[in-house]
């Protein structure tokens, strides 16, 4: 038989503050709380191992509270080393008796012996946020790859990653994108990183916004999220990208699109939000104006290179929790946050439950969808089923206490005709 | 040996101003441009016959000559009685020698009779904007479908009537949806429509937008550019929608979202952009504030509904050119622009140049890509070639003076992979 | 006996249209309404010869109306040679029997010709708006000063050459600088100048303002409402400021602020609103972007240097009619609005009726005001009583549908106190 | 001879932590910065008794640094008892030796006693910060105020204060209204409340603005940097004001304009920055949504009336931090933040240092200002002198490495003259 599985957590004495917290956040998230009470009397993952690495924050809690009331056998582990609240895991392994390995700050090894530990519960079903989960299930336990039924997956580099995998042909069960239901991707992407990666930097850095340059890498619905609230905190804001189209976009937003080194010249704040590699490099760092804020909104901490500053540095310092200080030899100081790691998760709260409610009402109906369908679906990446999407915004905007107009049979069938004209 | 097309223009008096106005536009148009002196060396519609119902506008002017330049053998016709320009549709019959046939203010028995004509021409492509031409050329001459190559449409309208044709087997051949390029509708429905409707209104009434309630119906790519610019120009804006997603983005945007039966009673102006039949009707004129002014971005003068104003109204009475006030029993008095036509195309000058150069490098590119594969294509709904898009953006961009990044080696192929992780 | 005094327009023929669009601009303009319909009554300027040198447009008209429906024996000229509209001096004089002189692209001699005629009247009180007719009546007439029992000043321009008069002792009787009533200045010369100068900008010119570089010189009260709808419009704006004061406010609300020599080089459009000569100057143009689009918001046509621009170009072109082209020796082409003058009331009908509802109703107040207390005033540029500049506010609020809150007597008495603290 | 002032911190260890943030804040002060450097060779307030009763955070830190280093001897006390930072007040008194007591959560009991211990320090140059040290020293030691040469205050509430007490003759010394030095309340009321004030309701709740109904009551500087931002964070903002004209200005910013009663049974957020008494009362929680947010930004905690909603309270709770949940007898739940204390001091950082930068070089220049001066100014509130207001924008625009433009003479005497005109 199966042993209990193991737990790994920073302090159990922070349970009770967790508790609170995650109930508050779940105020704020009326279409979780709605599928939870329907889950719990309909059991539609009775017994199911599930295996889920995602940012271990209240919202988290709240879909893993879910996701057991459903019945299933569940164990979290972080999907970064630095998102982790350590309170909520408290609560999660003291109060609602769910299993979870996560410490915020825990080094790389840890981090892995924890998805390892996930990955020994033999998920039926994973959830991913970053697809670390999946890749590691993949390249290193395949023996275990048929007993899944299936996965999902939160986030757009994941997304990115896992359609890598199924184009080479690595992938070998079906997992729902959830970054691309509608409900997800336009709403937690650009008001949820927008307020939070704000926050985050705020928090970090207690810096007046007003009146200052302010650079965002990607034009993205992250990036855009980004730069819609630095404009609005009053900063002047420069957009960087590769693609034409959002690039055309943003300028006619009413942003300055410049190539990042010239950006890197005038910026007073440089954020990434582009899922890709060293946007932020060498190059740069050696042109940027003295007192630069550096900060990542993208998944992994790779977008600026770290490795690449610190061989450039004298020497560093810390003088806030969030901020490492990088002197370089010609006198100019530049600024990282958060190691480079997400910053609206590292240091502020993450996404506002309000966004994350929709987002994890999409996981767990799509978990639920798993549970019935997954072993008729083909190894691959999958949308979101439209009506789960389309549910899932109608329930969110009944609990915002929002009426919409409905079409009708006339304006319906107009739609569907051709033979009208001027 | 068929004869030289007929025209029909209000003055050709008019051609010398025209002239100087379609000049003025081309200057805002590069892409056009280059495309225009690229297709006059290679003449890829050589002989071909086009007919073209668009709005006779500066912007049409230069797409017109851009195709005469290419070789073809062109006829124009309106696609909105009111959005005519007489001075260009002078200039393009006397100085361009391009037929023409548009009037501004004609009648509906006027505007079919150049349909007519424009069809008459036997078209081996067609331009529609709206669909008005293709669906009357079906209709009624269906022994001239043969020769039909393809054609392209420009507006959401058209599509989406061209799409119900298609579903239902109506649809004879092949016709691209140049609307639904991302250099197309990304841009002049949003940018666009926002700009110009507002700048109908203005014009139409001179009133102050700041202060005063303004209420977008939709939030499609048309209504966000309204409510945008609303919004920009010191409005309380209000959107009404049918659609829960978009609902909820309006409201994440910072707008109000309400059922039109209560916006309509707080509104000083309402906007219709939704591409449907009788949204603003019976039951909103009766509760509406008194001095309200309406007005319509959307393709067909169905939105409001105007009989039925007609119809409730004591008397009615033109105070400035494009404000019919229809007065009630209650003594109301409630104000129509542009007899709910394109407010944008009839009080002002349409879409302004810099927009329609992307939109029209489409059409042209589209129209040179149907001479040479139309004939391979099913008759469908198809969408732009997706290098055509990509190849606007960056001329855009180019003419635009704004330089982007590019992806490195690296960068590219961190994108692809999916082994690297946190 | 005074003989009738004399009346120049353009076309008689055009009263009736005129006559409507005043009445139009009336509806929007419901506190001056409600002064008329008191006045009508009260007659506080019975028999008072009254002389007014204002921009002759729909909302000037039903402040001419407002003062002969109290009395008053007026003639009116233009305080601008661009910014009459014929069509209502011709309702003027023909529907409304007010001697008016004024007619739009009149040339600078026939511009003062009307003034003298003006002054030929005799006024006991003066309207003025830039303080032409104050400067030419203590120029050139004298004799005429010591029947003028005061006067009132609509703009900030003149504002400034009153005080110059006082200080110098040159001002000979007392004036009202209604420009700095709270109601006057915080609203029309930014909310108006805000939405016209974009408005007659858009109608001149018909280019998306999206995307542009889009320059404002000058950050007072009207620059800022420029600057204000040129970013609701989805421009980059740029502010040039010389008091560091407001250079920081500008950049504190976003924007980005540079000497006009840098911003000269990236700008798509400059705009001036300083009150100040020659700021857009020979530096400016030989650094500027081929096809700069130039324009003046300020009061005189002096804020660009016309003769330096024309000195300086091969040739000239009007392509539209408030443009015109300047081509320069190396080939570039810089444009300019309505001849460099007020391109809001040239280009564009002028502020929206709603805000000069307020402008006027200080106007009319004051000139009762002066019409009753005049005589005990000195020689100087008074403020507008506050209780006008209340009374203006709280009607205009009622008008507009607003309910507001009252003091508590509790909270009265506590913001009076200073013992409670902590 | 005087004993050494005392000093009441919470925890002295905390010293190291509050030097780097202090630090840290430095780097964003450059104009006092500056002026500390000059104040250190010149001395211009060597020896002199300053009492000083201020926010203890970073900023002050350095303007206690500033003075220190101008030769004062300077003892500290808080202006608010939930502002203090306990690490900045470990380092004043550790690191910097700068007498303090202040202790965050402190009651009013021991708010008042460390009041009192800064004033048996004798003060001859007090500043203040609401005004509570001024008023405490004339109500309960008269004795002393002949020693006093003058003091400065920092805040709207305070001025509110002084100027009640100078009418009634009650101010017996000179004392600087900093907060109506433009360099001061244009900036640190309007962008540095806007900023912080959302920051500290993020931080406190971690809810999502965006789609939220934001109301902010007064509309004054704070109120508008306030609505500004949420607006900038995506709320629909409403405005509550008593003063029409403020009311007309919010109006015409594109803000919905409500009485509190109307506005408060729509809010998810209700945040105060009025200067008064009770604005959110009894009757307002009557109406309240469930869930409805309360917090202040006004000087004292007494602008929501929160003894009247204990009184209504069937019990309260503590789920955050910063957050009181009020349970009424229907059930709805109500919620303060902080205390209904100044949200942007207690549950964030305060201003941030870019702004106090500029009210704190106000401050030191005033200081030296009254030590030179004070005994020639009379017992009144003065202006800050506009030399010291001048310099301050002039040091600013420096550090921010922004250049603007400089009137030529021929601009210079235009402004002046008053012959020139169209």
């Amino acid at each position: 038989m199966k042993k209990k599985p193991a737990t790994d957590i920073k302090d159990p004495g922070l349970a009770a503050q967790g508790k609170e917290r995650i109930d508050w956040a779940l105020h704020e998230m009326p279409v979780l709380q709605a599928i939870k009470s329907r889950f719990a009397r309909t059991r539609p993952l009775q017994g199911l191992r599930i295996s889920a690495c995602l940012h271990i924050t209240t919202e988290t809690a709240n879909l893993a509270r879910t996701l057991k009331a459903a019945g299933a056998d569940l164990v979290l582990c972080a999907s970064n080393p630095l998102s982790t609240q350590d309170d909520v895991a408290a609560a999660l392994v003291e109060t609602f008796d769910i299993p979870t390995l996560a410490i915020k700050w825990e080094d790389t090894a840890s981090y892995y012996r924890h998805i390892e530990a996930a990955i020994s519960h033999q998920p039926q079903i994973t959830l991913d946020d970053g697809a670390d989960l999946v890749s590691h299930l993949h390249s290193n336990h395949p023996e275990l790859l048929s007993q899944v039924i299936g996965g999902t997956e939160e986030t757009t580099t994941g997304v990115i990653r896992l359609r890598a995998m199924a184009r080479s042909g690595a992938l070998k069960y079906p997992v729902i994108a959830v970054n691309d239901a509608f409900t997800k991707h336009l709403f937690d992407n650009r008001y949820g990183t927008g307020q939070s990666s704000l926050d985050g930097i705020i928090r970090a850095t207690n810096i007046l916004i007003a009146g200052k340059v302010f650079t965002v890498c990607g034009y993205g619905w992250c990036g855009r999220g980004i730069a819609m609230r630095a404009r609005g905190l009053g900063a002047q804001v420069v957009v960087t990208e590769v693609n034409p189209l959002r690039a055309l976009e943003a300028s006619m937003d009413g942003f300055r699109v410049l190539p990042l080194l010239e950006a890197a010249r005038v910026s007073d704040f440089i954020v990434t939000a582009t899922g890709d590699k060293h946007i932020v490099d060498k190059q740069h760092f050696e042109v940027m104006k003295d007192g630069c804020v550096m900060s990542n909104s993208g998944h992994f901490d790779v977008e600026i290179n770290i490795p690449a500053l610190k061989a450039m540095a004298r020497n560093s310092h810390r003088p806030r929790t969030y901020v490492d200080e990088y002197t370089l030899d010609d006198g100019r100081t530049l600024r990282l946050l958060a190691e480079g790691r997400l910053v609206n998760l590292s240091a502020a709260e993450g996404h506002p439950a309000a966004v994350m409610d929709m987002s994890f009402a999409n996981q767990a109906l799509c978990v639920a969808y798993l549970a019935r369908h997954g072993k008729q679906l083909q190894a691959d990446v999958h949308a979101v089923p439209a009506d789960i999407d389309d549910e899932v915004a109608r329930d969110k905007l009944t609990a915002m206490g929002i009426s919409i107009d409905t079409l009708t049979p006339e304006q319906e069938s107009y739609l569907k005709s051709w033979q009208e004209g001027t």
